[in-house]
């Protein structure tokens, strides 16, 4: 039985492309070069840092991503320059269907689970207007380590007293999707891009920066379990978890 | 004092391009693309796995990447042809200078520590001709983690009875560049890529998927210590080494 529905923030909610116009802007050209880049670098430095055991929360992977981004570019941004754009991260659009999707879900708990440092979540939270939807924004930071590291996971039993088994956890980043899943929680893949799209999308060349960043990030791992359910928008994921609780609805209902 | 001098394999001194032979001629049009997703998908899958506590070998994490990177084309390869394509990363070609590095190195203990399983670095190191110039070809396989994490770095020591300040960590990868300082290895980075190369690259489009694996892979991190030595080539290496040894150079040869 689903008591409570966790989303990943970054990708998941919250489109990671809408800091390219930030991107642009500074760096007219280069704007969606640069925001691949960012992301890549962002997701692979906090893998790094929990596997040497260097722990640094995210608004310092952020900008330490970013200003390896620049470097490629052959710019060597000052501290003041990394903080304002990495500020992008803190003003991502929502999905169109994101906020639909919270309300409908609201007989269940409802919470997030991120990579994101505390004050960044807030801000992501508070800028979306989104705030209000949700019981808990929790941030990994007082674990010291990232998703997909199992640690991170344990996180939502303790702020929402809501055992595994009883989560339906909702990513579109396959590291997270794999991690949730060898954690012990119900998964549910957001798959944007269905692989015949992405397969059309090769075949027109050129294989753009984006084009690569999709291919990466955008299509079900093979290392790890899959997903128990997958849905192409969040706007298809109130109605899957509604009918999955069709039978128990009312004690769901009466518990919150 | 430097004691022995051990290399990092897949990047550094063999290249991982050279799969782009086999790539090309299986998928004729997409042989750079498979080659550089392969590589990215190769390597977050072996941080991924460590960072789970679900450790595969590389054997295994090189064809579940390569099995993902074929899906994202629409092919669902069977095992026997991930296999028979994976057997291009035991055929990679050394660089040019390897061996001329190694031979000149001779008087310090040589060895590799690789993310590879003990059966693709034996027969790597075999097919190019290079077996009888290590002490030591060191697979971080029964440690159950990849690098970067510590425990796979303690192989050497245990392997080579060097300990970690008198060993010089050679490797292209950044990633493990700052594994290898966390460590506590002195660490020389072969920059294969000068800044300025991968930037002018970048200003004449198009972003291929090459440049930017070039862009993700071949530039100083910035999340992590930096290296005591950069060379640009293997060749550059044993000059810097002997000259580093100068003082100590009789008793280092008189050790051997």
């Amino acid at each position: 039985m689903i008591k409570a529905v966790v989303f990943d923030a970054y990708g998941t909610l919250f489109d990671v492309q809408s800091v390219a116009d930030a991107t642009e802007r500074a760096y007219p050209g280069y704007g969606e070069y640069i925001t691949q880049v960012w992301r890549q670098k962002q997701l692979e430095y906090s893998w790094l840092r929990s596997l040497m055991g260097r722990y640094q929360d995210f608004w310092s992977v952020t900008q330490e991503a970013l200003a390896y981004t620049l470097n490629t570019l052959g710019r060597e941004p000052d501290a003041a320059f990394l903080a304002e754009m990495a500020d992008a991260y803190n003003r991502l659009r929502p999905y169109p269907d994101a906020a639909q999707c919270l309300k409908d879900l609201a007989p269940l708990r409802l919470a997030i689970l991120s990579n994101g440092a505390p004050g960044m979540l807030q801000r992501l939270v508070a800028n979306a207007g989104l705030a209000e939807l949700f019981d808990e924004v929790i941030s990994v930071d007082s674990k010291a380590v990232f998703k997909p590291h199992p640690r991170a996971y344990e996180m939502v039993e303790e702020a929402l007293g809501v055992k595994p088994e009883n989560v339906l956890f909702v990513s579109s980043n396959g590291f997270d999707v794999g991690g949730a899943k060898n954690f012990g929680f119900r998964v549910a893949r957001v798959a944007r891009l269905p692989t015949e799209k992405l397969t059309h999308e090769l075949e027109a060349r050129p294989i753009t920066p984006l084009t690569m960043f999709k291919a990466l990030r955008m299509q079900e791992e093979t290392y790890a379990e899959t997903a128990d359910f997958e849905v192409q928008t969040l706007s298809q994921l109130p109605p899957l978890v509604l009918a999955e609780q069709a039978g128990p609805m009312l004690t769901v209902g009466g518990s919150v």
